[in-house]
């Protein structure tokens, strides 16, 4: 049996790991690229790169003739981005030009799957779901990286019939997310604090946000899915269609310690919700088109992120 | 008297020594930047910069402390976009997001103009004047790299309160034009020929072409009117408002020719035209909030860019 190739980037990401264990149950080859030297991932073929370099991806590409394209490199986290700027939208733009260039350039069509994010939304006042058709009115530059990257790659599809497929992937976590995510930093507080590897006060930033939340793995089932089931040139919402306050996080999460735990708010701490109060989204496109739907729930998710960290700061 | 310090980016371009010029006689300190070694206008101060390197433009923005910027640099053939597309989108997009970024950091809010394209506006089968309402879907890389700065730009004017204005600027030529571009192309064959230092055959791609042409001489004005009258955020189209078709500037320049020249039509010469049919633009928003309309009809153009060419063919 021959295995599809499937290209990861990004592989040492929180989503690359489960990606590539999901794709190789699924009859792929997977390779991940990534920036590092080394890959975090077992049991893969791994290639370090970077995506800016225009010429090493095009020859990677032309090395291993990749099928699939799980585009998921890039700075995810908004306040990375606004820390710096330039080299930030350099990773984010150019780099994902660059591997449509290399795709271009191809004699075979692979498919790509482009991971954009709900910051492309326009977040302010609006207390509906969002549907892929809302408005693109985005107030950070994470958002507006990834607006410019969709409408780029809507024109490599008109102009060059390249098949790329793109999603607005809301929030999602689990086992592995670094503390720049809020459910992560959160889960990483209380276990240290049960570790007794830090005095009882969880440090929080907004707690008053509503946000749309995915575990990781179903994460991954969609993209699979969009590559298998969706359309060319098509956006698809990757989310719980839920609205979770922060708040309920905070409380399922600070009740894993069974002594008190005092929170302190500060405004100045920067969250990935910082000026968000509602990001919810609608997945009935997604849904009706592939036939995905989220199986976590977010208590499992949260249960998992928290022990992942328990064990973590156990062994260390 | 003190003069209001305006950076002219890329000055080495057509527009930029009339730019120049213009605004000396305005009433501002001209400083140009641009990539090469020297200067090709006197009288001026000059920096040469790449504006891709963003802490050097930083250090630009921080000692002279323009009170305008002009941002003309960046890919403007659309035939030089095709031909290296990851090099033209890192100057066209990262140049500008560096620009945005310096300007950001400076301690008083200066005004800048970012010169966009007609190319980015749908322009198969469209036949009425364009409006800046119109559709925009662009069917090359120059004009979707424009709309993505324009669309970055946004970003900036409404996150960060930059004032930044935006133009779609139609064709536009003039003494002093590349080659790349069809009526410099075609007025400098027929010089040559007209100087017998080509034989009398003029090689013209596609020539069915209606374009919106305006002088260059009567652009720069259009563009410090945009900086001293128009509004922050939004966009103008400079053009002339009528459809010059190229069979027509094909006629007046070949006229200047006493003896014969035969016209060779090859399908795979590209010129910037090569994929558009017509691309006429509404002036009637900037006409409205700054008072511009053009003044130099394209027969004086013509004449002047041949003329232009003679003496260079003659003195060479």
């Amino acid at each position: 049996m021959a295995f599809k190739p499937a290209l990861i980037t990004g592989i040492n990401g929180l989503v690359g790991p489960y990606l590539a264990r999901h794709l190789s149950s699924h009859g792929r080859e997977v390779i991940g690229i990534d920036i590092h030297e080394k890959c975090m991932t077992e049991g893969i073929r791994y290639l370090q790169a970077d995506i800016c370099d225009s010429n090493g991806i095009k020859n990677i590409f032309n090395t291993v003739k990749p099928r699939e394209i799980y585009h998921l490199a890039g700075i995810s986290s908004p306040q990375e981005f606004n820390h710096k700027p330039y080299g930030s939208f350099q990773i984010n733009l150019m780099g994902t030009i660059s591997l449509f260039e290399a795709m271009k350039d191809l004699d075979h069509s692979p498919i790509m799957l482009a991971v954009g994010s709900a910051k492309q939304y326009q977040s302010s006042g609006y207390s509906g779901k969002l549907l892929e058709t809302s408005d693109l009115a985005p107030n950070g530059y994470y958002g507006v990286s990834k607006n410019a990257v969709e409408m780029i790659a809507k024109f490599y599809v008109s102009q060059y019939n390249l098949d790329i497929r793109l999603t607005r992937s809301f929030n999602h976590t689990g086992p592995g997310q670094s503390t720049q995510f809020v459910c992560s930093d959160w889960a990483h507080q209380i276990a240290s604090i049960v570790s007794q590897k830090a005095s009882p006060v969880l440090s929080v930033g907004n707690i008053n946000a509503v946000m749309d939340f995915s575990d990781v793995r179903d994460i991954v089932e969609a993209y699979r899915l969009i590559v298998e089931r969706g359309k060319k040139g098509e956006v698809y919402n990757v989310c719980s269609g839920k609205g979770t306050p922060l708040k309920y996080i905070l409380d399922s999460l600070t009740t894993k310690s069974l002594s008190a735990i005092s929170v302190s708010v500060q405004k100045d701490k920067v969250n990935d919700f910082a000026s968000n109060n509602q990001l919810i989204g609608d997945n009935s496109k997604i849904f009706r088109e592939t036939g995905w739907h989220p199986k976590i729930p977010i208590e499992k998710t949260l249960d998992d992120l928290y022990t992942w960290w328990l064990e973590k700061l156990n062994n260390s």
